[in-house]
């Protein structure tokens, strides 16, 4: 619940509880109020570390535009700030992607990784996504805006069972986002853009946890399937019947594989 | 190459080759220019039909909204005026579905009927999908259209491996399109929101082929799947590495599909 | 690391380490040496307790048939004996099975279930198989039970990339596996010829994980789609590119959901 | 309905209606008679060839040992034989695999190649269930034998649905399978053991389709994945709800792809 200068930009980040440092890198439209369901159970024996990137939640915005390189620089300065040598670093999607590439430059610092729908490479299908997503955001029409992201984003059947819920998120699009709040989530969605990492991805050294949704239409499972061919030391698991959102759709689900990895991550474990 | 007026509207249709009579119905945004590289091969052994439904391509505009039973009584007014009794029937996506409502109405009229990409029921998350993308045709931007319908019906590999041809369709949308026709999308779009036969499908007794598509995320194979559920006497092949589109993507797996499925669909075949 | 009395049978069991109690019920051809480079890990924080049922390892054999449930009064008796009012039970396939026969009738002595590669009925292409591996145990030939069990069991991938353990394992089966095991086998294998509990399993109100296996072919799964589609608090992941034998072929993406599952099952996560 | 000696071996072979020719190679334990209920269909616009290879059937049997290329050099003598300079040639598993090797060494004699439920690779795991399946050949035992091949041949569905059917089968393996037939059908699974050929495959430039089924576990989708990715100009199919024996199971699928794509292999379709 503190903000501190990284960069010349405010960052907000909060702490909570104690144990091995777990750090939750959001999804483009996440903030760390997502998690706010999620803090009892990942703080109850790790020192659970949320931010929000810059032009994301209570950080500052940007006004120019950058790639994520941009992030990565701000989690080592928050870490450092922190004083914390090694961590577990979670990201979700657009978190994810950062995540690969804080490990690609600093994987020293990382004790587990886990990538949860996420792409190593913004093939010309999403860019395409990402510039309609960009055409609704700039109608500041929370309702528009809603209508081209959310139907992608959750599974049909989340979307079946869950309708009076997204509706009252409309509402909340409607009444929430703020032009401000659209002009960061432009910069964030175009910082995106050039990402392509996928080769260089077999440099990457540390136990990595992948995890897929078996409904996932904006990172379908093939995306992590290149992911998981090229980071040698990693493992594989897919929720079912969830979609992008697999921490909102599935929460046992990613919660138990995300608290589980960290649990086992290093052990050493003989089949005989 | 002609129109007839059925139900006070001008219908334009197209008649190619000879042979028993089979009848395309076309994907919401296709027309029977769509099928121009398609029809050599389609009426090399058969009567081939295509048209327009109202509101697609040369066919009258309608000007007041409908349903998808519309377009049935269109179908028998063209069956009876070509003096046509029984017909193989093939739908793509939106064609799928009137084929299906026409089948559940007509099926006396029916040899065999193909479904390709085709849900029996509008759920939450299509009809929000509806929404999104008559938001981008009231733009009237053939651009913003485009960007947000496209990437979600194409597969990713056809995206990355055709997107030259995908600039120039876009190019296409951008001049080719017109505020009159954003309307009648429009209309189109509306016109499939109630759609919800799953529970009657049970009634079709005539030969089915249903055809999806392993990346298909409009109507996923899940969707076709409950249709096979229902419809007793139906077969179900997937082709691999395509999306929606996939006449567009896979047409030899299509066509392959669709022609043999007719050669073989009322034979009798032992297993000893 | 003891012997107890249930029911006239000497079953043999262990307790590891401190904590909830864990226990956990073997495979059919298993047994708790199986665990072995397991137990440090599943007993880090739990008091774990393995036990090899009737016919398997060093419990007594029968000598006379029984179907699954005789296994229920076993794991009950132990519970008693250790004193254990409630615990987190995971079952590996027949484990699986014999866990969900415990739950319906003895619900209240768990805090979770977690069914792994299992299935809620033996269908006939089963029961074929089951007789296979029988004719094959009846030989009495390691060599030839090794070759009709094992390849069906593992995945195609470990099996390229573990050949050598398997010559291994198959030495050991030619070695180890005496006339008396494989009657217990054999038995075994026709205790669960009976198997159908998919439409009581409605009835287990426990909060449950259902682990499969993208290449299991015994139980592929679609059966644990019908299992969760039964158990109204399940969840569901599956473990990329494992076969039937989940635990030894990705043991860290296995553990890691046993664990975290333990860990994040009762809590109340609200999404926001 | 005749034989011909081709390389000292008398070869029992059938032709059946006029038309383009269309020459079909039996799965391994299959024969000319596996066809009987399908050459109505597969011979009424086309030049049917069935054949059994050496060991199959009513063709002699070997006494020696051989590998798959011993099959090539008899379709090519067939072929010359009837005077048949290019054929449609269709390949079931075994015969898919021969269909391969054919196209290897003659490609300048098909039209186009179908390679239905095929591997290109006999891998470890395929190579132990060969054995097994040797096992039970040796006990002359048909019981045994239905039981250790048929479970895993068929899908799960197939077996529930048609297990009155299964049991004749089993019942005529019990009846009809000789001595000899045993060896030659060990014989015919010993040739298959060297297969590797998913190199060379991109040297094959005939138009080709690949056919898998979703429940094939003897050669699973992932396998013809393999063929589809070398062969540049092969187009793939997959057949919901059956298993390896997928025109037994699927036969209206089966034939519609099979019949379908000689129609339109060699069009030229444009998308415009």
């Amino acid at each position: 619940m503190a903000k501190i200068l990284i960069n010349d930009k405010n960052i907000y980040y909060e702490v909570h509880g104690e144990g091995e440092p777990l750090i939750i890198l959001n999804g483009i439209m996440m903030s760390t109020t997502s998690w706010q369901g999620f803090v009892d159970v990942l703080a109850e024996n790790n020192k659970l570390i949320l931010l929000d990137f810059i032009d994301q939640g209570q950080s500052d915005k940007s006004h120019i535009d950058y790639n994520q390189d941009i992030h990565v620089e701000t989690l080592v300065g928050l870490l450092d700030y922190l004083d914390i040598n090694k961590v577990h670093m979670v990201g979700i999607s657009y978190g994810g992607e950062v995540a690969m590439k804080f490990s690609l430059k600093y994987q020293e610092r990382l004790n587990s990784l886990t990538l949860a729908n996420t792409t190593s490479y913004t093939n010309h299908n999403l860019k395409d996504i990402g510039k309609s997503w960009i055409n609704a955001a700039k109608t500041c029409n929370g309702s528009n805006f809603f209508k081209t992201t959310i139907p992608v984003i959750y599974s049909t059947e989340f979307y079946e069972e869950n309708i009076e819920w997204l509706r009252k998120r409309e509402e909340l699009f409607r009444q929430a986002f703020t032009k401000e709040w659209y002009e960061g989530f432009i910069r964030l969605t175009l910082s995106a853009e050039d990402l392509n990492v996928t080769e260089e991805l077999e440099n990457i050294k540390v136990p990595t946890l992948i995890i897929g949704s078996e409904e996932d239409i904006i990172t379908p499972i093939k995306y992590q399937q290149k992911i998981h061919d090229k980071i040698k030391d990693s493992r594989f698991a897919v929720i079912k019947e969830a979609g992008h959102a697999s921490m909102y759709e599935k929460p046992y689900e990613f919660l138990a594989l995300v608290l589980g990895f960290i649990k086992v991550y290093n052990k050493e474990i003989k089949i005989s």
